[in-house]
């Protein structure tokens, strides 16, 4: 579909390749310009994400391309297509990390998105419609609790609520951020819609991939099945009574850390058959915590907090596993004469891929290999809205989050021809 | 044995009862004495034991009874028996409480001791040897985190080392706090024998049960079999590795939490089956914590740390039990991909109760039940240097070391009057 609309006098579809050596020097000159000790800092709103956005911009205006920025921060850079009113497809992902981060979480999509705009422009290709690149503000959470408050603001869609969240190192309200950055609190707050869903044709994210299975596989790439959805138990509690950890035997103990063993080791159970019957799901819970004021190596713990965090591609697996979780409590509770009450979940839905990217995307690449992502993206908020949406992960050592990040450039360079690829020869 | 010792002119053996009158005066002046707000501050060498010692010496004073304080401040009460070469029994307990503690929790045994002697004493009974009631001091260790201060210190068996210890609330050292007190530290340092194990026939203990047993199964009374031995894995850790609770499969996970659980659970049901061999076992994970510093609702846990406290009447069994949880860890851990390192054990060895003074008090009670001790007290020091020991503990609600102790008179006077008779047809 591509194709055929390439310009006039069409280069040789085989020279047609992303410019990997305009993303080898952006990734460089964002560690050198972002990294602050160890680690990168490109903080959401902040110094660090902005030094990120002002130089992507400059590199989009060294290509031509034309940029702008919305009322929330949002950088798009656009290579013109033959029909202007015709929907675009945006290749996106944010700038912003984690306090002490790496360089490659975020980056490497809008890096990829450049590099396949510059790959096009210097084969002078006008493609049939718009081809936007867009560098999302602040999808990490860590500096404002806020999910994917970037792409969601730019739908309108995030609850105004949410400017008053401070963001967690300097306590400052996500309003006062915005507009000492000179953007506009008044878009949240009136949810003003700065992106029409409907001229939008599909959204693709390349992203490194955040956890160890292609390293473990020994894969470069892999196609993106959906993004798991998140039913989280924040507030998971087990109430029993401290005693005498000698003087109280079995029947007479309400001890809420034996309740939580037998609750979590049920619920693994739970996890295995689900793994075993072919679901996708996984189970954690990452913080379990005895009272430091009142425990003691001598006594029965008489309470237990703890997160449990079931994640899926299928809603209703993590509604049926979360059931199985409140029916496991109230047994395992009265059991062990304690009250384990998990509290209310807190919801993420599963996003779904575009099945026909999927498709197309697999069958560029040499080792087709689809996985799940866990953790959420960008491409979530455009899925969830309808938009077809396909992402690309990278192979990535040491996982993400952290200084140690690790993707090669060759591996990068699978992804990115990949993506090109799919854009000449689009399904949509 | 005891019987025909009796006075010349003996009175009828029903006449002869525990003065529980005196009981019920001394347990009402010791609250009023001791109380703080809702609950008993009788601090080891400090004030409110003090209190207690000036109270219970003046009781006895009053009994005509021979009084003595030693070197380290224990109290001994006598009342003499015709051999006064003769090794002689001693009834006692401990005088200080835990910090906003119980009125009972120790007094029990030591008032149980004076309300024999005042029996005996309102019968003209003299006795074939001494009769002692001996106040110990500072048993608990919630002050000063020395085991069995005073009466291991009686022994000269406390290691001269723990003179440094700072008392948990206001810092100043156990030789400062004992010679303000006007005792002699030196008698520790210099691990002086204040008493001889060979001039005691016996040591016989009353105490409240600190658990909830024979409330549930509605006894006034038990006959102790002896006080568990502590093996204790005080610093296990776990070690894996963080990582995104979505992005990582279960195959490559090194969760610290999940591994945790694993094990514990597995230490459970290791629990049931030695229960289920008759075993007399206590299993206890009282602490148990990811590190808050790093843990987070959306991380797999590389790290938890935490306590396994087990007990029981059998080091036999102790130490089978801990080297199953040896195997457990290091199985579990390479199951896990996790280090699971318990540390070394800290071992406090069970402590015999003398089957004669056993099988004779048991005899004794109208309603005969026998059950360990969890808890550790000053019988176990007494019982480890050889000397035949015996405990009886009286039911008392609500547990102990908190205000809301609850020993009725009626039971304490179910227990004394055991003791009593136990005197009065002494096997030993």
């Amino acid at each position: 579909m591509f194709g055929p609309l390439l310009a006039k006098d069409p280069p040789m579809l085989d020279t047609i390749k992303p410019d990997l050596s305009l993303g080898a020097a952006l990734f460089e000159a964002l560690s050198g310009a972002t990294r602050v000790g160890r680690g990168i800092v490109r903080d959401s709103y902040g110094e660090g994400e902005q030094v990120a956005h002002d130089l992507v911009r400059a590199t989009a205006r060294s290509l031509a391309l034309e940029t702008s920025v919305d009322a929330i921060g949002n950088l798009t850079m656009t290579l013109p297509g033959r029909d202007r009113s015709a929907p675009r497809v945006i290749m996106g992902s944010h700038l912003d990390s984690v306090p002490q981060g790496g360089n490659y979480d975020g980056a490497a999509g809008v890096i990829a998105g450049l590099c396949v705009l510059a790959g096009f422009r210097q084969a002078a290709v006008v493609p049939p419609w718009d081809l936007t690149v867009m560098a999302i503000r602040a999808e990490e959470s860590a500096w404002f609790d806020v999910p994917y408050l970037g792409s969601a603001g730019a739908f309108g869609l995030l609850a105004p609520e949410y400017l008053a969240t401070p963001r967690s190192d300097n306590g400052r309200s996500l309003e006062a951020t915005m507009a000492a950055r000179g953007f506009d609190p008044g878009a949240i707050r009136e949810r003003r819609r700065l992106l029409d869903p409907g001229s939008i044709r599909a959204y693709l994210e390349l992203h490194i991939e955040q956890g160890p299975t292609l390293v473990a596989r020994g894969l470069p790439a892999a196609v993106v099945t959906g993004i798991r959805g998140c039913k989280r138990f924040r507030n998971a509690r087990c109430a029993g009574a401290y005693a005498h950890s000698g003087a109280v035997d079995r029947p007479y103990r309400q001890d809420a850390v034996a309740a939580t063993v037998a609750f979590l080791h049920h619920m693994e159970q739970v996890w295995l058959h689900e793994l075993a019957a072919g679901a996708d799901l996984v189970l954690t819970a990452g913080e379990l915590y005895t009272d430091p004021s009142l425990h003691g190596p001598s006594k029965i713990a008489g309470e237990t907090r703890f997160v449990l965090d079931l994640r899926g591609l299928s809603d209703a697996t993590l509604t049926s596993v979360a059931d199985s979780a409140r029916a496991a409590a109230a047994q395992i509770g009265a059991d062990y004469r304690v009250r384990l009450d998990l509290g209310a979940t807190t919801d993420s839905p599963a996003a779904v891929m575009d099945s026909r990217l999927r498709a197309k995307l697999l069958g560029l690449l040499d080792s087709p290999f689809e996985m799940a992502s866990g953790a959420g993206h960008d491409a979530a908020v455009f899925a969830k809205l309808g938009i077809p949406t396909a992402m690309i992960f990278v192979r990535n050592e040491q996982g993400s989050h952290n200084p140690d990040e690790a993707m090669s450039l060759t591996d990068f360079g699978v992804a990115t021809q990949a993506l090109m690829d799919l854009l000449l020869d689009f399904p949509l």
